[in-house]
């Protein structure tokens, strides 16, 4: 960390610094320049203790120089995480897809879809049994019923389940019937459900909060990382801007800015963040260009009736074209499809 | 809710909605333009049905004539509701003070906060016992010993206590201790926690989602009150945008938009919005002007030892000052201050 | 400048970093800490020097210390700056009002507002000659002709004119007939409009860019003032944001945080920010609560014949009803309303 | 479009809507619902009329329901307009890369960026010779003397040049050297340089506004189109945002909503919008992916010395590294490269 003094400062405010940065047991070295006398730390710092400095007198501003996130760090961990889901590997050089419906509504739907996406190709089934929904009276999910189904079309197809959960209390629910823990975009930061999927026997799905910073998606990260559950995959799903064209925007930067500061996985949603079946296509193949390592995508057999989403959803005859086109371009962006299930 | 047809649209597909509207159980209302076919829906219209519109073939799109929000609606409910905090009265007409530390530190400083803040005119007392934190080796609050700590304060200053919540397992534990329940910026719409506080038997203070509309907060709002809890005051914090000299956005026109739209109250936290203490007085005063009900404001004995936020804490003496300030411009925007406690 | 090094940066990489200091004419000062090591460079630095280092082999970052606009700066002058058109001073201490329709329509009715605006108090005329426009269909503005509609006004009220001059090969023209010329949000980055009024002999209300930081506003306005012309006046106009309630996000935040980094007035557009008439008034309030120098406001003798942004324009009456509030807010706010022209 | 009416609006509120509607020559279509009365306007509206109507009384909301763009949109146009340069034609169904310097600044390394973008594959030669930088101390380009380097480079390796042009009245010395005429992203709406390039006889690349909607964007090349020069180029290169670890938020879904909203062809710019020369690659394959007809990448030979932008430069051995990736790649997304020059 660095303090830099305001041009005027005083030696005594210069001092206080200085007496504070040992208080707090770490070392002082100052330099003073032309402009301004820049003071720094040498140790650890806790991210508190630059508000901290900031705000003493004659402090001109705090600069931190290491990131934030430690055991999310690509410099303290080098090579790549790869989370197993039964057979599946997700960041291990091949390509995952997770597909299947918004919500979990008729156990007949999910069935035909399991069997149609996994015919296609895709490794994991999605599907939402808690959903979040913006309005308190839209439809919010079948609940432990949906589990029970998304777990049938498990058993019946060999498709291992992506799930979500939204409230900390369900955590050990979701653990049962489920292979992947799902954080919703809204609970990104929603620090107690966070601490509890760190402690679960799951690997975790965590989307990206929509008005977060790749910074802070990966401090959520190391909230359940810290916790002693290393299988995080990270899942770019848009952010808000003024762009009303789409639902979201798309942060395509984003997935290999998080591969240079980070060895987790991470996938790429384009269903939430377009918000429109048409463009679903063209940004799953973007993300395979840039660099991701899945994808997962909403596939009704009958977008129109679907209980959520509808319009985001690809019919199961688009997804199958959509596969081949991402397989074709997962090979020349030198990471291949996943072998399908019952083939690895 | 208006269906619009593309300019090609087929009779068939035309006939399709139709269909589909009366299904629905709802009445459709046909209108052929030069360009375009427009097919009116006539009934009260759950927000989910406008997406499974806007995916039927030869839509062009669907537009939403009435407002998804309706208990927290001021087309419903023209008066504005007062929300009553033992003797605090907030929408009432005249202007609330909340002030207090970020967090709960010490009992002393508590002590001393609130005696302070009350001699300076407040009329509760704000302090987190469970604090949300961006990362996860951040001092994350003193959890129930805070809430005792709190309860102290009250007991002597007889302030009422405003204190976030994160849990919806916690939500019991805090409304023992707690006056107002706080819900916090990230948990906007943590809907789990939402439907739990709307079952408390306390007032609600809901902070704006540093990503969400005004009618998303809304319909956040109406989480709260459709499970029966009709004392929500809102409170603008600041949205995230591309403005890095500030930690957030003050959104201040939300102000006014919320009371047009809405009866609820509210307030408006200057503290977190800038993250700088010598912004704090002048967007308090603003927030004044624009018509806002009252005020949260961080103020701490000592921000540079501060546990949490120091530097956008203001000291008592500095919180005096602006209390005055306030006072004069809340008497000029017709919304002058709540009595001191003991003298309402 | 501090140059900080990657953790495992080598020495060689180091020296290089160094080197080219010194090669620039600048001095180095090396500090090593556990961490990282950190290179000091003392001296002045173009902006641009900080993008070269942060390219070189082995460099984390580079950390700015000092601010890159230099005559914007409140660091580099202490007081305030007052511009002075004709009888009226902006900045000096008083609240400025400038009033009139977004475009110049007919004489008529520009002269109905200039005599309605003057009686309810306004210091000075507002009005579109040349209009930006966002389709190529919309209307454009009268041009020169507009130019001489409002300089009638003028010379019947007495209200010096502030207009719009939206290219560099008009800036003579407009500097002929208006008082201020303004530059647009659009136009805060058309550096040849910017150095063409740098060189006028004419005052100019630069508008902040409905994306621009504050920083680069300033270094917008530092722009013009390297060119000569001192007389600057800052408008905050509103910017981008994922909020749809409101045109704009009107930034309140900015107007205190400009007054703490430059000696420059500012004044705020609520016309534009909100783009709902019955959101102006508030806004407007909270402008004057955060300490703006002045306020411009759309006032239309028929906003719903107004050739454009009918919807955020006042009537007449409205608008006299808002100076009387905005009256009693300035005198709590500490400055009070600039006495009416005829009466400084 | 629609005017939607409140749902208490009188009966005279509604028949002073119906009597302005005739008034300007429409049609109006009244269907009353149970909850809200609307009217439908029939012909070709104005976009300003919509503003116009929102603010009558008793009206909720104006909705329209045709695009406010005619000459770019897809509606007007079905089939894909291809620009030619010389040899080189973009929107043809083949990837066409456009290469080179930030800036111009040495005649030998803008040869030698020439030779080794062409030996890579480049189709047209990039660099500014006339350049938009937020600072007024920065270098702000060579002029004149750049575009006769530019020509230079052109005669030796027969790349068409595109450069940028900022101020209208340099279109004429612009057009006599260069190819295509490149609008930065801060001119996006600087109405006066659009109309002056609609003049022009010669193609132009429009960068989209750092804060412009897709809409917005393709309103100001129909301000272009308008003017009669149909050869209109888009080129998304990123969008303000909220995320601070990238320059710009590279908008990828923009290129397949541009695709289905209009004939125009799109490229993209990584270099631009990650402002990190390590993400350049993965958005450049990105951007392919979704379909982009082009891009545009900024190449240096030293990228540590350059004039600007020297972070986000890709040295031309990373450049010829990438572009046999980018072939790969676009082969499998359909759209291959565009034959090397000389070999069309």
């Amino acid at each position: 960390m660095i303090v830099v003094m305001k041009s005027g400062a005083t030696e005594g405010q210069i001092l206080t610094v200085q007496k504070r940065i040992r208080e707090l047991g770490f070392k002082d070295h100052l330099s003073r320049g032309d402009e301004r006398t820049v003071i720094g730390v040498l140790g650890t710092i806790h991210p508190d203790l630059q508000d901290e400095f900031a705000g003493l007198d004659g402090v001109h501003s705090v600069v931190r120089i290491s990131t934030p996130f430690k055991l999310a760090s690509r410099e303290v961990k080098g090579e790549d995480t790869v989370v197993k889901v039964g057979p599946v590997e997700i960041g291990g050089g091949r390509l995952v897809i997770m597909a299947g419906p918004c919500s979990v509504d008729t156990e007949e739907n999910v069935m035909e879809t399991a069997r149609k996406v996994k015919a296609a190709g895709a490794h994991m089934l999605r599907g939402g049994a808690f959903k979040p929904r913006t309005s308190p009276y839209a439809f919010r999910g079948h609940g432990e019923q949906g589990l029970k189904i998304l777990a049938e079309a498990r058993a019946e197809t060999g498709l291992p389940i992506v799930t979500e959960v939204m409230d900390a209390r369900d955590v050990d629910l979701v653990t049962r019937h489920a292979d992947v823990l799902q954080i919703g975009s809204r609970n990104m930061q929603n620090f107690a459900l966070l601490d509890e999927v760190g402690r679960a026997a799951k690997p975790v799905l965590l989307k990206r909060g929509m008005w977060a910073t790749v910074e802070q998606w990966l401090l959520a990260a190391e909230y359940i990382l810290s916790q002693g559950n290393r299988d995080v995959i990270l899942c770019e799903r848009g952010i808000v801007s003024h762009e009303t064209g789409t639902r979201f925007t798309f942060d395509i930067s984003a997935i290999p800015l998080v591969k240079h500061l980070s060895h987790l996985p991470i996938i790429g949603d384009p269903s939430h963040a377009t918000g429109k079946w048409y463009l679903v296509g063209p940004v799953a193949m973007a993300a395979v260009g840039a660099g991701a390592d899945g994808l997962i995508i909403e596939v009704h057999p009958d977008p129109d009736h679907a209980l959520s989403d509808g319009p985001q959803s690809l019919t199961p005859e688009n997804f199958s074209r959509l596969m081949e086109q991402v397989g074709a371009i997962a090979i020349a962006a030198g990471k291949p499809l996943h072998p399908p299930l019952g083939q690895e």
